[in-house]
């Protein structure tokens, strides 16, 4: 044979290494990204692992928070087909890391065989085998009582062999399990293979997956419609805001609101000095990102609300849009982040033909940066440095995705409990993008969802498409920006089922109030998702304590969130059969599906609807026929439902919705009797 | 604001570099391993590419032959939805390579803008950008021309809105078309991006895709049973195999069969001088996997059979097994390649409790492992500089995979248009790890697919899941190992139906012969797979004039193949309804629909069947009530359909099947008449 030939020249590695670990679970783009989970969860991951032949695999899941060098461990558990999982508990906030060792395992190899062999001398010779690699195994052990016992174990197996004893003695021996587990826990790892990669987790605090959020405008909160409102009247209404069980109070921009081209009323031209602007103009000669803006009070008193809230269990979160007014104290100052038009001016914001005077957009090509970066981030964390640990991003989008996904890195590395909503109403994959980058929560296509194949599509590619590993859905029904035409034609029945769609499909959701609990649904005119008289551009009174206010309604559903974790997660979300277009129904579960509930709505605001729900006995482990007791949170009424098909009746004039809490520990009809 | 925090350091990559591109297609693994293409295809690239905002991003697909400096380059198509699309020619065999770019494109930005301005002002403010942007990339167009003429249209622009020129003149100017393309020729790369990686393909011989195997064992080419044959008798049966339609003729081991435990007839452990062994018993004291078994001739006896067989258009493949009998060379030259048993002798192959005492594995964790890799290597380099170019490997997956990467690449290195085929029945998943490193065919689990519901869910998988970028179907209806029970049962209308789904079903088929078209069905005993009298052990004549002989069949099977360039790709395969569980039914089809089988199997061999077939007219490009004709390149009849549902009926004792071409330009039904 010519093996004179020249010969490739073989690389460094070590070819001997014959194991695979590959299609890790879960990963998002190869590794590129992190997974996001809360702190609590525990993380299961899945790998598959392989080796070439017939010897026995084993596979390890290795984990550790990220910065640390020494990793934790832990056998990984095989499926069947190659395939392999194990978890791993994440205790802390912050950046974590895991990754899957696999192995050829000589010893485990070793005892397979040795399990099956049949004739003497080849059980001898075997033996002595497995005594040499149980001494090689002692050679790592890390104890003087391992080291002894496995020592001790070799001796007696080569012995044994050695005096010619019988199979069965051999076997005995040598398959010991007690000493055999100790063996495992040392395994030769010369040639272990490492996955493709590391893998990354973002692990937050609970807020990021299950948070209820209150928009309001403390421009408003005088509540007369003429003084402008401080950060103390907004103490006033803390009370308010937690008895319907918010837990995020959510502020427009705060800061001072520029003067040059500031908008009027109804987002006119024509302004008075009484006017008041939009708080997303950004800046004024007294001060921009950091400031905050006169009329409603000084650092002090945003400090002490901040306080105050925490004392009525509630965040406040702070909206940062990165635009500024032409009188911004940036443009001036920094000249070089902005663009320059052909005749020298700076560029105001457009989408050609519209323009927007009011507002100078930031150029992410400037040469300058990286300054402009340090000078964004810097406005993260001076908010933190006050006590903010909420962000409400303002059209991230429209900024650069680099930028974020460092700047919000540097921030967590300062305050790794700060969350952030992206608030993007954009393309998928820009909304994923952002999502991916490293936002906590993002807003969604939700506000526009309105019928049942739209609501099924949606909420189903959310719970169960791949972006359930880092896209988590913050639903609102309406916003400063929108009132959608469902809540401009549908009447309070709409309110109702829009506020319980959001509460119940989403693990986090949110209102802009008091506009939505008090129904407000005058558009600036007919085809626009505009509030007339938005308060975007003027101060509003608001009448909370009128009696069709769904203020009491929406302190239901959240109590009801508060109390059935089924609703604080968006996993374990599944459609059901309901035989009518008009109705859409739906469970909530956790895992271990001790928490069961079901939601039936009645998307139609003008009528009664009916219809047969189909429950899936299979999906909630309920026996095909068994009974259950269903429970409307809602209305408080109790039904009892019985094999597969169920009526269901809503009338919107009362409620268009069931919220019902399933209790499936029924199985004999006898059972049924105490609560009848 | 506190900017005098501490700020992390910005990165040195640039952080401008606002456009993003991700899920590229075709990648397998991330771009860890090539996918797989032939000479001739053209490679569809598909990519998501976008940036923040509302700017116009491009995106360009890049490729080139691995191993050149430059990128062919070409613009990618806006699909929708920030997903591009782009496909280049593979003209030559190796490995080839490509990858994404994507830019925010600030020439076709101001463009897309400038359409849409209507003020005056705007527009000569624009004008004056849009004559400054011409400027920079008339800096880098190529040729004095290109310069000129953008340096001219700049300065047209900028002289226009100088000269307070109308709306409609500056758009005139600003929007040429003409001019514009040139432009787009020059774009500003400076921001540009690349995907995360660079991918590779492999690209091989059409033979890799598509390709007729005939099994065949030199041994018994004398015809008798008795002489041993030889290369010489082998090249008498050319004209047979070649009239057959086969164009792969792969022979098992050729080397010296071992001495020391040599099996008898029907794997016995008795023998006498006469049996002639295993020939999977590789080496003996005259040679080892560079030699030639004596008995089947000289080296110069095998290149003359190689040329011969070239003029029958018949390519010799040679089976390479990589073990060793106990007399094989390597065993006392390289002792160290072999692992030891305790009491010092060589351990054999075993799976315990059964022991295969006649052949030793190699080691591939022997300490010696490069020079055991470069042994092997050697093998297929010495039979690869004889002239052989396709290797059938045996059981591969008992082999380490780090080797098989590598081998495959050495070999491919000298010799691009080697083919290997895996002959791997085992796991799934090492099935399809032995095709992303390298082989560029595999045996499949076809040989034990039987009924309507294991081929429909086995062969979409195969052409449409993702092993089809990598993984190429072999379908072997029996081997000489395999005699599969439906055989041995069915009798000769089974051994037509499986014959014509391999056919049909896959690209590339082949079975071993002559056992399969002379009816073969005698297992060594109730419930085995193995052939009683096994080529394996001993000689066989065979009367390949016999009446029943299914020769002709596979003949017009082969050539309806040839003919059809439906048949030779795995894509374009789908399965059709048809009202009857015991027939298969199902399309080939080429991308451009020009050619359409259409077959239908009887799986039943006892009974007719009838049913009703459901064409997809969609599918085929047809209208819903088009009619077609369906000519039976089988039978040679012809059929006349007529929209969704028409019937069908196989009598197993004339054909179990029907291979149908699909002729669908019979438009309305005046023109039936000139066939009926």
């Amino acid at each position: 044979m010519n093996t004179a030939a020249a010969v490739t020249p073989i690389g460094l590695q070590d070819g001997r290494i014959r194991a695979v670990v590959e299609s890790i679970t879960p990963s998002l783009d190869g590794g590129r990204f992190p997974v996001k989970r809360i702190v609590g969860d525990k993380v299961t991951v899945e790998a598959d692992g392989f080796a070439d032949g017939h010897d026995v695999v084993a596979c390890d899941l290795k984990w550790r928070p990220a910065g640390t060098a020494d990793w934790f461990s832990t056998p990984m558990k095989p499926l069947g087909n190659d395939r392999w999982r194990a978890e791993f508990p994440v205790d802390a906030i912050g950046l974590w890391q895991y990754t899957v060792h696999g192995r050829v395992d000589p010893f485990l190899s070793w005892r397979h065989d040795f399990a099956r062999r049949v004739e003497l001398d080849d059980v001898r010779v075997a033996a002595r085998s497995g005594a040499t690699l149980i001494a090689e195994t002692a050679a790592r052990a890390q104890t003087n009582g391992e080291v002894t016992l496995l020592l001790a174990w070799s001796q007696e197996l080569a012995a044994a062999a050695d005096a010619g004893a019988a199979i069965d003695l051999l076997k005995q021996i040598g398959l010991d399990e007690g000493r055999g587990q100790i063996a495992q826990r040392h395994p030769d790892l010369r040639h272990a293979c490492t996955a493709a990669g590391v893998y990354d987790i973002t692990v937050e605090r609970e807020r990021a997956r299950f948070s209820t959020w209150y928009e309001f405008f403390p421009r408003s909160a005088a509540g007369d419609g003429k003084r402008h409102g401080t950060f103390a009247d907004c103490e006033a209404w803390l009370p308010y805001v937690q008895r319907m069980g918010f837990d995020v109070l959510y502020f427009p921009p705060i800061h001072p609101v520029g003067r040059d081209r500031r908008k009027g009323r109804n987002n006119t031209l024509q302004t008075t000095d009484a006017d008041v602007g939009s708080p997303w103009a950004v800046g004024a000669a007294e001060g921009g990102h950091d400031a905050i803006l006169n009329e409603l009070g000084t650092l002090a008193d945003f400090q002490r609300l901040l306080s105050k809230a925490h004392e009525h269990g509630i965040e406040v979160a702070l909206d940062i849009a990165f635009q500024c007014a032409p009188d911004h104290p940036w443009v001036t100052q920094h000249p070089e982040w902005f663009r320059k038009r052909a005749d020298g001016s700076i560029q105001y914001a457009e989408n050609p033909p519209k323009k927007y005077q009011d507002i100078y957009p930031l150029d992410f090509e400037s040469e300058q940066w990286r300054e402009l970066w340090a000078g964004l981030a810097g406005v993260f964390e001076y908010w933190a440095e006050q006590g903010v640990r909420i962000f409400r991003v303002d059209n991230p989008h429209t900024k650069a995705f680099p930028f974020w996904e460092w700047a919000i890195a540097r921030v967590r590395s300062r305050f790794p409990d700060v969350i952030f909503l992206s608030e993007a109403f954009t393309r998928l994959r820009v909304m994923h993008r952002l999502a991916k980058i490293g936002f906590s929560q993002s807003y969604t296509y939700f506000t526009w969802r309105n019928t049942k194949q739209e609501l099924t599509t949606y909420f189903t590619e959310l719970s169960q498409g791949p972006g359930r590993e880092y896209f988590r859905p913050n639903a609102w029904p309406n916003t400063p920006d929108i009132l959608p035409a469902a809540l401009q034609y549908g009447g309070r029945p709409v309110f109702m089922a829009r506020v319980a769609l959001a509460a119940t499909l989403a693990a986090s959701y949110g209102i802009y109030g008091p506009a939505y609990e008090l129904l407000e649904h005058a558009a600036l005119r007919e085809g626009s998702e505009e509030y007339m008289d938005s308060e975007k551009f003027q101060l509003r009174a608001w009448d909370r304590d009128r009696p069709d206010s769904l203020a009491e309604f929406i302190a239901l559903l959240n109590r009801v969130r508060r109390e059935n974790p089924a609703l604080q997660s968006d996993a374990g979300l599944r459609f059901l059969r309901i035989d009518n277009e008009q109705m859409l129904a739906y469970a909530k579960m956790t895992p271990d599906l001790s928490n069961i509930v079901v939601c039936v709505v009645n998307l139609d605001p003008h009528h009664a609807q009916s219809g047969w729900l189909q429950l899936d006995a299979d999906l909630m482990g309920m026996a095909p026929q068994q009974a259950c007791q269903m429970h409307d949170l809602v209305s408080g009424a109790r039904f009892l439902w019985h094999g597969d098909r169920n009526f269901v009746s809503l009338d919107p004039q009362r409620s268009p919705v069931h919220v019902m809490r399933l209790r499936r520990h029924l199985r004999r009809e006898s059972d049924f009797d105490y609560f009848l």
